[in-house]
């Protein structure tokens, strides 16, 4: 066992939208992201999702309204529910989601990521 | 749906070692607490545990050696290891485990919170 340093990991990704897994426990994995620009729309079926955000204001659009998370902030997606996430500026943000979540659910997309490194 | 901003949730809170759950998903709780001072021994058989320090320094003691979680860093708890917390200054932190998961595992403490409030 060691400690994960955030840092240390945010520092080793040099792109954007492609999450990495920092750590595995009861099925479920922790994320993280530098995220920039506009993603997909799309939802997951069977799964909630956490966005936890690290730097930076995070633009999460809903078909109906749109919900800042700002920095030191979270936002909780429910299965089923539609989003996007938006990014004016670079944004940093951890995701806590079960190890089954596809990237962008069933939608397929040139942002998609179809296999997580681990770092 | 709202964002969850993590230093109200803590301005909610005027104790140590008492988790409060502040998200729910795939069985799943994020609970956070301020800890100060040295807690129980204890393991969760069947729980991975997550740490996640957002001020101050964790130590993470485990049997055979201890393990120096500082702001901005995560430790990976897994099931079935015993563990005992100690904090020498304040510290909060977020903790992602199980719904399942008993404070002090089958130990009774003082300390053990049996329900845990929902902020």
């Amino acid at each position: 066992m060691t400690s994960i340093n955030l840092q240390s990991k945010f520092d080793m990704v040099h792109d954007h939208w492609k999450p990495r897994i920092i750590a595995e426990l009861n099925g479920q994995q922790v994320k993280l992201s530098k995220v920039k620009g506009v993603f997909v729309w799309h939802d997951h079926a069977n799964e909630d999702e956490l966005f936890f955000i690290i730097k930076g204001t995070l633009f999460m659009e809903f078909r109906s309204h749109t919900i800042e998370v700002k920095e030191g902030e979270m936002i909780l997606v429910p299965k089923g529910v539609e989003h996007r996430p938006v990014a004016r500026e670079e944004v940093w943000m951890l995701l806590f989601e079960p190890a089954s979540t596809k990237h962008t659910g069933d939608v397929q997309s040139s942002l998609t990521v179809d296999q997580f490194e681990k770092i």
